[in-house]
């Protein structure tokens, strides 16, 4: 059994009090299984930029490469910006220069948490948005021209080799999420082939690859209607593979079907290295008070106990992984309520009723 | 007083029954109000492009250009395409030949339509997405390029000619709507200028419009937490201008928290044109039965008389713009149910039932 390195990278704002959550959950889970988790707390974010000049300082970004995975909490603040404008997220850059294509973003509806929509079928509700990560309109970022005060040009970039390796991934994920949960596995493309050369090309490679995993259905849907579908049939959907920009869009819609971003964990995940962080952001009007939900944090931090288990962390990570879900979900179920469902439970005591579950 | 000429494009599949039925409720309004109005019916479309080689022959274009309003049912069909893949989608082309940048889609609960979310304040949704429709994504259109099967660019534009216009439409729009609904309005653009040079033109452009208006209030929001407040807080909105690509995603998403695509009209207004037609395809699933639901068409023709209205074709019409929209408001607060919100009033009963509160 080796130990197991992880670059803890809490952030800005409510980004460090749900890792600080979250570390001592996954403390207790390492004890009960013998795991050896190892982390290291790595500073990066607006408040890192404000202080040192430099978001993710080099040394920082090479810790974060050579720990077997990284944690991140949220980053950024409003009024903390780059000289250009743009938002300070050193997230963004991992996702790059890791190479980190594959952003999966999973939508369940949790028991006992309060859903959007009227329909009792959202109960039902256990999707991924699989967003890429690396390229699409997020391509242009940094890259933008601004020509005289007068027109701005952002362009989209679609590859093939990015693409298939997002389809193989989809397929992958439905076939093990087919396993799981005892039923067939449907993949599902948006796009906007009907109108953009970029998408007409994505929906090409996709089913290429497609036709390499017979076993795991294949659709594709536009992103208009996917939108559409997403308040109205979100229980239909499975694994849903697409472009950068409509995934940020999609993933931050199906979040808000089940009970807000404080539900939605996320991983971006490449060949070798791979980010796990809550979807939300590092919410400054809350910021402070404890009462931030580190829901997302903690399903995060299983999905990346999940992910280390499949590559051979050893014994007792893919129960852990197991275990941590489950126990967030039966504290909803048992009828635990965070503030941002209307409740008063705050950040130490969903931990503690979590912790007390395992 | 004089004649208004409307040429009217019923297009393919369900577009010709929803044309048909509009037809009828309007030569009813036309005749008590006294309007002098005459429809042209021209051919344009998946069928036309099937049938002629064009999907909207020069003639027909010049017609529909001369017109003092344009009245679009729906076009396109699955199989027709054009040589490259993409969609017939004439009403595309209008928008870029006729500069109609401003694509106004407003998203209002109908009185007993049955609405997508749990919270009962879904009933007070009244908002209007204002989708740029010249540029932005769709600037690529027919313009992207394929590299060796490799890799593919599309390139989104935003204007600050275009984006002034916009900003102006919007709060003119706000203004309106404000005087209308006795309460303040508010313009609330939706971009992603944490990330894009694109963006964070367009914001800057925005708000040096908004300082022109300063009777309304002007704010700016993310499109992923647009998306996730959509679920969340619709009913807080009021005027939502977008670059073209988020406002088809968020228009779809829109319709479906008010009863779907069969309750969501649109305009698409230049500075002279206007073509008025219901959100939705042409639906080959249903075409053909008779059961299409009429009334994003119907709302689309109360927005083309009102739009008329304002541009001078004389009394009568703006009444007869109100009298249509509270006649359809009337028949389902009534308890009119069509096919697609569970019910079994086909195209003609509603246009019936519509021409019978008149
Ligand atoms: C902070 C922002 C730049 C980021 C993104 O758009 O990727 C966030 O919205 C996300 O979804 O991770
Ligand atoms: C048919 C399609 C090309 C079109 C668009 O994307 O503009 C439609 O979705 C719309 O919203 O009018």
């Amino acid at each position: 059994r080796n130990a197991v390195q992880i670059a803890l990278m809490p952030g800005d704002g409510i980004g460090t009090e749900v890792s600080e959550a979250c570390m001592g959950v996954l403390e207790v889970l390492a004890r009960r299984h013998a795991l050896g988790l190892h982390a290291e707390t790595l500073r990066a974010g607006a408040m890192a930029y404000r202080d040192t000049g430099s978001a993710m300082d080099e040394a920082t970004f090479e810790r974060a490469r050579a720990a077997d995975a990284i944690l991140l909490g949220a980053m950024g603040w409003p009024g903390i910006r780059y000289p250009d404008g743009t938002e300070i997220a050193p997230q963004l850059d991992l996702r790059f220069r890791l190479g980190l294509y594959a952003g999966v973003r999973p939508i369940r509806a949790l028991p006992g948490v309060p859903l959007a929509l009227a329909d009792p079928r959202a109960a039902q509700i256990d999707m991924v948005i699989l967003r890429e990560s690396t390229e699409g309109l997020f391509a242009a970022r940094g890259k933008g021209e601004l020509i005289d005060d007068r027109e701005a040009r952002d362009t989209m970039v679609i590859t093939r080799a990015t693409t298939e390796r997002l389809s193989h991934f989809a397929f992958d994920l439905a076939r093990r999420r087919a396993a799981r949960r005892g039923r067939p596995g449907r993949v599902t493309l948006v796009d906007k082939a009907n109108v953009f050369t970029g998408f007409a090309f994505m929906r090409k490679v996709f089913h290429e690859v497609a036709a390499q995993h017979p076993e795991v259905e294949a659709a594709h849907h536009y992103i208009d209607a996917m939108a559409l579908d997403m308040v109205r049939r979100p229980w239909d959907f499975d694994v849903l593979p697409t472009e950068n920009m409509f995934g940020d869009i999609l993933s931050d819609l199906g979040a808000g079907l089940i009970g807000g971003m404080g539900f939605a964990p996320s991983a971006d995940i490449g060949d070798g290295h791979a980010v796990f962080q809550p979807s939300h952001g590092t919410a400054p009007d809350i910021a402070g008070q404890g009462i931030a939900n580190p829901t997302a944090m903690l399903l995060s931090a299983a999905m990346m106990l999940d992910w280390l288990a499949g590559r051979g962390a050893g014994p007792g990570w893919a129960e852990a992984a197991a275990e941590l879900e489950a126990a967030v979900d039966a504290v909803f179920a048992a009828g635990l309520r965070t503030p941002d469902i209307g409740g008063r439970a705050g950040t130490a005591e969903v931990a503690r009723a979590v912790t007390e579950r395992l």
